[in-house]
C-alpha cells in the first residue's frame, strides 16, 4: 500500500475505545437480524463464552456476556459479591477507581480507597498491605489500566499481597482497558473476577459488558446471605442463561444484543487463533513505538515511568505553548481521531491515543499507528513545536521500535518504516 | 416481485423481537467505528432523543437511550422512582408482570399484583380501582403488550382509574412489545414513564434500553430522599448525559453502544417521517390479516378476545394433534422463523408470530407476513390439519384483510393476494 492510498482511507479511530475493528467483525454487525434462540446463534454465543476462558486465562471461570457497557461490570461485582455493610478496598489510580468505589457504595459497601500519591503513579505494595491489615475486606478492586491516566498497575504483585495478608479477600480486576491487550493470566495471578467491555482490546463494537468470575467468586456468590441487590446485573438470573448457551440450549432472561455477540464471537475467533502472549507482545511493540516517538519529541507521559504505562493506550501531556483543542482538530481534519483528557484534575492538559485490537495486531493497522504519529508530528509543527532538526529523532524512534518476531506482522523495517509523506 | 424471487430471499425473522430491520438501519450497523464524542455522532444521538418524544408522544419528557436490554428499564423504574419500603402495584397479564414485580422487589419495593383471572385475559377496571383504594402506591405498572401471551391492555382506561382513585400514583408502562406499533400517547393518556427496547416495534437491533419519563416522574425522582439504588441504571448519572447529547455537547458516564444508537437513529428517522397514527394503523392491518387467517383455520388465539389481542404479535394455540416442534421446524426449514411459547404454564401449547417494524409498515414486508401465513398453512397441512376444502378460507381471509388507505403500502389486492406457490 502506498502512502497515497493510505491517506485516502477512511477515518481512523485511535482513541482508547471504541477501537477500529476487523472486517470479519463488521460483517457480523451487518448481517440480517437473527433470533436470540436461533441454533447457529446459540452455538456462536456458546463458543464466545468458551473462548473467553482462553482470553482471560481462567480455565474454570464462569463467563458473562451481557448487553451494557463496561460500567455494568462494576454493578455486577457490587450487587453479587458484596453484601450491604461489607467492606471493599479500592486500589485507586485514577477516575475509574473513584467510580468503581462509588458503584460499590451504591450497593451498600463500606469503601476504603488506597490512593496513588499523585496522578500518574500507583500506591506502593506496602500501602496496600497496610490497608489490608487494618480491616477485613470482602473484595479488593484493581483498575488494571486506568483509561483516564493510562496508568498500568502490577496485578500479580497486588494479588500476591492479598494472598499473603488477607487470603479470603476476593481480587477483582477492572480490565476494561486491558483484557486482550495487557498480560493477564487470571489463574496464575489468582484473580477472582475480571470485568471488561467489548470495545477495547477485545476488538468489537461497544455495547457488551464482559465478565469472568472464578469458581471461588461464584462460590462466594452462591453462599451470600442476602439476595443480589440488582435485577438486571443479577448473577442469579444470568448464570443459568450463560450455562444454557454453553450447553447449546435455548434460554431467556433478557434479549441479548445479538449482532454485538456475533461481532464479539468473530473477534474472539481471531484472538484465540494466535497465542495470547503474541497478542500482548504486539500491543507492547506498538505501545513502545508510540511512547518512544512522543518522548523523543520531548513530550511527557502522564504515567510517571514506562513501567507504569499501559500498552493499550498512551496518555501524554501537551507541550507548553501547544493548544490541545487545535492539535486534536488538526488530526481530526486529516482523518485521525485521538482523544482529549478525561481525568477531571488535568483534563485540558493532556491527550490520549488508543492502540489496541487490530491497530496493534494486524499488518495494515500498524500503518494506522504510524499515520497517527506522523499527523501528530505535523500538528505539533503547525503550532511551532518541533523544529526541522527533530525530524530525524522521529525516524530513529520509529526505526528502533521492537516488534515481536511472529509471522503475521511484517518485519519492523517494512511495517514501521513505511511512513506516509504528508 | 414474483413468488419465486420471494422464496429465494434471505431468512425471514417473524418473532416478537428481534425483528427484521430496514436497509438504512443495517447500513448504520455496518459503518466504521465511531467515537462516542464524534460531533456527528453527538448530533445523531441528540436527534434520536428528540425523535423519541414524537414516538412516545411525550412533549416534555426526558428520554434515555442506554446500552442494555428492555429489562434494564425495570431496574431504572425500580431504582429511581421507588424508594425502599414504598409500595408498587403491578397489573399482571403474564410473565412480564411477574418479572417487573420481581425487579421492583429486588430494589426494596413492597409489591402487590392485580392478576388477570386467567391466561389470555386482563384484570377488570373494578379490580384495579379496588386495589388502588386499599393502599397508597408510589407506582402502578402496566405491561402494554405482554410478549408471553400477546395480551394487549387498555392503558388510557387504566390511567384514568389511577387519576380518579389515586392521582399521586405514577403510571408506568412496560411498552417493550408496543412502542412504535400500538397506539400510545403518553401525554393524552397521562402516562409517567414508558420503557421499551430497540429490537421490537422501534425497528432496530437488540441492545438498547429506551425509556421516556414525564416531567412529573423526573420531579418525583429529584425529590427522592434516598439515593438511587442502582449505579448503572441511575438517572442521577444518565440525565446529565442525555441532556448533554441533546445540547450537542460531549459527555461521559459509560460508553454508549455507538452502532446501535446510530441504527436506532436511522429507524427513528423513518418512523417520524410519517404520522404515528399511520404506523399503528399498518400494524393493526397486518395483525388483523394474521388473526383473521389463523382463526379462519379454526385455531384459537391465546388472548381471550380480539379486543385483548396485541397488534404487534399474535399468540396462537396449536390445534389438537399438531406437534409444535414439528410445525416450527417446518417453517424454519423453509426460511421463516417464528417463536414457540414463553409463558411457563402453557409454553408447549402455543406459538407466537411477531409482525412489527418493517414487516408491518413496508411494502415488501407485507409479503413477508403473507409468506409466513402460507408456510404456516403448509406446516399445518403436513401434519394433517386443514384439508383441501379449507384452502378457500385462507384466500377469503387474505382478500378481506383491511389495510390503511395511505400511500406507501400497495392496495390490498396487490400486496396481500400475492401468495407464493409452495
Amino acid at each position: 500500500m502506498t502512502a497515497t492510498t493510505l491517506l485516502n482511507r477512511k477515518r481512523v479511530l485511535m482513541i482508547p475505545g471504541p477501537v477500529e475493528v476487523s472486517t470479519a467483525v463488521l460483517e457480523q454487525m451487518a448481517g440480517p437480524p437473527t433470533s436470540h434462540v436461533d441454533p447457529n446463534f446459540i452455538n456462536e454465543f456458546g463458543e464466545a463464552l468458551e473462548m473467553l476462558r482462553t482470553v482471560f486465562q481462567c480455565k474454570d471461570g464462569q463467563p458473562f456476556i451481557i448487553a451494557g457497557s463496561g460500567t455494568l461490570g462494576w454493578d455486577m461485582v457490587a450487587a453479587n459479591l458484596v453484601e450491604p455493610g461489607e467492606a471493599a478496598l479500592v486500589i485507586n489510580t485514577g477516575l475509574f477507581g473513584d467510580r468503581f468505589g462509588e458503584a460499590l457504595e451504591t450497593y451498600g459497601a463500606s469503601v476504603t480507597h488506597v490512593r496513588a500519591p499523585a496522578i500518574g503513579s500507583v500506591p506502593t505494595m506496602d500501602q496496600v498491605a497496610a490497608a489490608l491489615r487494618e480491616r477485613t475486606y470482602k473484595v479488593m478492586t484493581i483498575t488494571h489500566v486506568d483509561t483516564s491516566t493510562g496508568v498500568l498497575i502490577d496485578v500479580p504483585a497486588l494479588a500476591r499481597v492479598v494472598r499473603t495478608v488477607s487470603p479470603n479477600t476476593l481480587v477483582i480486576v477492572d480490565g476494561v482497558c486491558s483484557v486482550g491487550g495487557e498480560e493477564l493470566d487470571m489463574d496464575a495471578a489468582g484473580v477472582d473476577v475480571t470485568l471488561t467491555a467489548s470495545q477495547k482490546a477485545l476488538g468489537a463494537p461497544p455495547g457488551l459488558s464482559v465478565v469472568m468470575a472464578s469458581q471461588r467468586a461464584m462460590s462466594t456468590f452462591k453462599h451470600r446471605v442476602t439476595k443480589p441487590t440488582s435485577y438486571y446485573a443479577s448473577w442469579a438470573k444470568w448464570t443459568p442463561i450463560m450455562q444454557a448457551y454453553e450447553a447449546r440450549k435455548p434460554s431467556y432472561f433478557a434479549t441479548p444484543a445479538v449482532p454485538l455477540v456475533k461481532a464479539l464471537h468473530a473477534s474472539l475467533k481471531q484472538i484465540v487463533a494466535r497465542p495470547m502472549a503474541d497478542r500482548t507482545a504486539y500491543h507492547a511493540a506498538v505501545s513502545d513505538l508510540v511512547k518512544r516517538t512522543v518522548t523523543a519529541w520531548g513530550l511527557r507521559l502522564v504515567p510517571q515511568g514506562l513501567d507504569l504505562a499501559a500498552h493499550t493506550m498512551t496518555a501524554v501531556y501537551y507541550p507548553e505553548g501547544v493548544s490541545g483543542a487545535k492539535m486534536l482538530a488538526s488530526l481530526a481534519a486529516k482523518g485521525v481521531t485521538i482523544a482529549g483528557g478525561l481525568h477531571p484534575q488535568i483534563a485540558t492538559q493532556y491527550f490520549r491515543i488508543g492502540h489496541m485490537g487490530i491497530t496493534a495486531t494486524h499488518d495494515e493497522e500498524l500503518r494506522y499507528v504510524h499515520r497517527t504519529l506522523a499527523l501528530l508530528e505535523t500538528a505539533l509543527r503547525e503550532q511551532g513545536y518541533l523544529q526541522d532538526a527533530t525530524d530525524s529523532v522521529t525516524d530513529a524512534a520509529v526505526g528502533a521500535a521492537r516488534v515481536p518476531a511472529s509471522a503475521p506482522v511484517p518485519a519492523p523495517s517494512m511495517a514501521l518504516r513505511m511512513r506516509p509523506k504528508l
